[in-house]
């Protein structure tokens, strides 16, 4: 059976501008590979609602789960949460389970929970709550859409609660072999090896380091014995490389 | 006026795997920034055509410009060139102009053309050359879509040439404020700061750091005069803070 698919939406003008850089959808890549789950997409949206409502919808209905990061926070420029809501037609507001949540650990450290603060507790209808250990606003799962924060550690942990209860796929095996040859030269076998292993999917990685241009032939599959004949295959066929 | 509008598009499986770090995305955001086009949407679809075809489609309806990275090498995976062709129904072949800036780069070093390597002259009919000055095998411009190397040291270079033959438009200014207050204790104040200045965009980035929770408040404007207000009030509203 085909693993479960996954889409990744980043929500921020800060990284369309080019202020901040990215980091949660390499995380996520990662734990997902690992995981048997199939990252086919990601996109970059600004904070604008439209924009964020749009993506949601295209994304939720092509892939199996999407996770998004950003924008949960208490300031005017945090509306994920009333996006998401719009995107399924849920009703939002301030929902008892995240108020109390948040209210525990303002109480705690003597903060004020001021108006903005419980902002951060508006949640939509039919939502189920995500964790986080970090400084307590929840993120939140509605349909197969999950919301996370955007700071990259609290990002990680809210991620990392998700997978806990998802069934995954088959992780995919992936091997790397270096070929310190240019991909001119090893195009072709390497085309005829990809049609002898319809299965796998071998990905040709160029690079240019120390002036001598190579490829990482990177083998990816589910099936470990393919995955080891195709190496075999490519120690045949470049014989002078290292794997 | 407003700028003119761009969204980029990343083309690998090795980004969704988790395998590789997309860096192409943050240098050309930070670039777009400084040449006024405004970054609007970032994809990344995987090496599979109608994937690719689907995004070009959709981001060159939407945007002024759409830049692309990876899949223009001479391996198997490497189906950009054909997908771009597809995307506006154009005819694809090995073309003169390309074949020989390859030709004239091959025999200076030796290289043998093989077909593989050639492949790396199919253009689409109608598509500007871009400049590759480091391995020579161009990229190219269709219609509204520019489609550059992965190896991030050429898409720099193509993107650069590309730049400076596009109208951009008003180079957009940014000032930070970085407030030691965690956003709850300021999102109220900064609301109503936004709300005074609708021309600009006024982003909260909150931060942990030592153990304290902050906030990196960025303004942004085309108008520096108005940039610079901005500035002041948030001297008045947080005058413990160090801009």
């Amino acid at each position: 059976m085909a693993n479960p698919t996954a889409a990744m939406l980043v929500i921020g003008d800060e990284i369309l501008s080019g202020r901040t850089h990215d980091s949660n959808t390499h995380h996520l890549a990662g734990l997902l590979t690992a995981h048997g789950f199939d990252l086919r997409e990601a996109r970059v949206v600004a904070d604008d609602k439209a924009a964020i409502i749009a993506a949601v919808q295209a994304l939720s209905a092509a892939y199996t789960h999407v996770f998004t990061s950003g924008g949960i926070g208490p300031t005017h420029d945090d509306i994920t949460a009333d996006a998401i809501a719009g995107a399924f037609g849920a009703r939002i507001d301030i929902r008892d389970d995240a108020r109390a949540i948040l209210m525990a650990y303002f109480e705690a450290r003597g903060t004020e929970p001021t108006p903005a603060r419980m902002r951060m507790a508006r949640i939509p209808d039919g939502a189920a709550l995500i964790d986080n250990p970090i400084s307590a606003a929840p993120g939140f799962s509605l349909g197969n859409v999950h919301v996370c924060a955007g700071i990259p550690k609290i990002f990680q942990a809210m991620v990392t609660s998700i997978l806990a209860r998802l069934d995954g796929g088959t992780p995919l095996l992936s091997q790397t072999f270096r070929v310190a040859k240019p991909e001119g030269d090893i195009a072709a076998p390497l085309g005829a090896l990809a049609d002898a292993f319809p299965e796998l999917s071998i990905g040709s990685y160029p690079f240019h380091q120390d002036g001598v241009f190579g490829a990482n032939i990177v083998v990816r599959g589910s099936d470990g014995a393919s995955v080891s004949a195709a190496m075999v295959e490519l120690g045949k066929l470049f014989p002078e490389s290292t794997a």
